[in-house]
């Protein structure tokens, strides 16, 4: 690393893994770590892996280097109160002060905001959004988050809660979903939500399927993706059907915000042509007429490593601002 | 009116009547017009009249005032281009020249933008908006139009076609829209809308109703709510379905803008409360946890001769602006 460099402290929260990164002002991630989060142990445990996982990232860089500011993206993070509202698969409490207990491990201005909203940054700043004004980024994970970019300016919205859009609603009486509606985009177009539709594809049909070998619990979206590309009929039609439901949706939100692609993350979107093919179709066709042909759909091409561009994005945005 | 007065020229462009007006900074409409458009027959014809109603609303001002700017409401327009584009219910053609044909009349910076456009910019400068920064305008009229304020900006997307709330989709497989989609939400929560959901209701209930008195020309708006009023059983049902809909979609809308509120306008909207009810309730129902409570709808002010302040808040805008 060379001397005299500044950089940002960038930190990705996610219901599995924690990542920390130090970012220079490029987007360059100059050294990096990743922990366990566990979310289903006390928050006081995490606190002090924290601590630990920091400190040995601090260790590395010279003395003559500076750290101007930190970032942080995490579950329901709202950028106003700092901090983590009663995060779904999280027991660390109703509202985690998050922001606060980084800022008690380092000093520095601390900007934070969900995760999604984080990627958004990322990928304004150093990837596929640095030459776009309006676009959206879905994180097709565990659930569907979103973070959606208006004029390079992140679209907060009144009370920074703006961008929830695993939670339109796709059928009135549909699947339960973790946040207590029913039928909400997540449920169908996630990681979970794909598995949940295998399992009913392997009650509703008679079809053979390698598919029909696997628990839920043990049932993840690479071995969907894998059975997809082996012509397995299960899965191929699950792919089809998520397609058309999150293809439908995401003309909805051209109709609300006429962007000029989607950047796509997450497990789901692993899949590749095998999902992104039918996708496109079915946006295509339940798009209003002014808007056909001008939306893309693309690949977000960060790396898992590259997951901090969105929080380091986050913080030098603020250095900027203030 | 004063000497010296500084205004703009206001024009409303709506499917059956165009709204002149000379407006000034506070939002004073100094003097108005309204012709038929006459959506049905030659452009030429319209030319004529607007030429004529123009000369004659300039003819009422001093020499000594000085008009600025014109702004211009109208279906389908396009900022950027100045043109309306492919305008349901109007023969005029596929792209028609709007903006130059008011400026060959006066020769004035010229600004134009889709009538809900414009009547969001209305109330965000001299109407309900004047203290909000984010919030959604809907004019429920023979369609279903929509203008965002995000930020106290109009948001307009990549290519000026924000905005189009009227077709997102409500059931895949629903009502045929003007605009070759099936199930937008106009065929729905519109005055056309609720008309069609009250013959839905005649030809499936054996329900009497004063509404059986009406042919699908015939009825309109008014009577809907007047037979509602009355408790008349079809239409108290007609209304509570078209809530249960429109709730639901601004919901979804949320999920997007997390807007402070809605503010309506057109002709199911003169309901009052007894549409206004329900669909708070409804759309309560539908919003994900995070923004329960929080979001308005209110009934907008605006007089029918005050429609010309959302193209006269466009022309203050633009001049604010260059």
């Amino acid at each position: 690393m060379a001397k005299n460099s500044e950089m940002v402290l960038a930190i990705d929260i996610g219901g599995t893994f924690t990542k920390l990164g130090l970012v220079n002002r490029a987007g360059i991630v100059l050294s990096n770590n990743v922990f366990k989060t566990g979310a289903k142990q006390p928050f006081g445990e995490f606190t002090k892996k924290l601590t630990k996982e920091v400190n040995q990232l601090l260790s590395t860089i010279d003395s003559s280097d500076t750290i101007l500011a930190i970032g942080i993206g995490a579950p329901n993070a709202n950028y106003k109160t700092g901090e983590m509202i009663n995060p779904p698969n999280f027991i660390w409490g109703k509202s985690i002060p998050i922001k606060k207990t980084v800022q008690d491990i380092l000093d520095r201005p601390s900007y934070i905001t969900n995760d999604a909203n984080a990627a958004a940054l990322g990928e304004l700043y150093f990837g596929l959004g640095t030459n776009m004004k309006n676009f959206v980024v879905l994180t097709l994970g565990t659930g569907l988050g979103s973070g959606i970019i208006n004029e390079r300016q992140l679209l907060y919205g009144n009370y920074g809660m703006a961008g929830e859009l695993g939670h339109v609603n796709v059928f009135s009486d549909g699947r339960q979903c973790n946040c207590g509606l029913q039928g909400c985009l997540e449920t169908y177009a996630s990681v979970t939500g794909i598995k949940r539709s295998v399992f009913q594809l392997l009650a509703d049909r008679t079809t053979k399927s390698i598919l029909r070998n696997y628990s839920f619990e043990k049932l993840s979206g690479e071995k969907i993706s894998e059975a997809a590309h082996h012509g397995d009929a299960i899965a191929l039609q699950a792919f089809e059907q998520t397609a058309k439901i999150l293809g439908s949706k995401m003309a909805d939100t051209v109709a609300h915000l006429e962007p000029e692609a989607f950047i796509l993350t997450g497990g789901l979107s692993q899949a590749g042509a095998l999902f992104l093919n039918p996708l496109n179709r079915y946006m295509e066709a339940a798009l209003f007429t002014a808007y056909r042909g001008k939306v893309k759909i693309l690949l977000s091409e960060a790396s898992s490593k590259e997951a901090v561009l969105g929080p380091a994005a986050l913080a030098w945005q603020g250095l900027n601002t203030t």
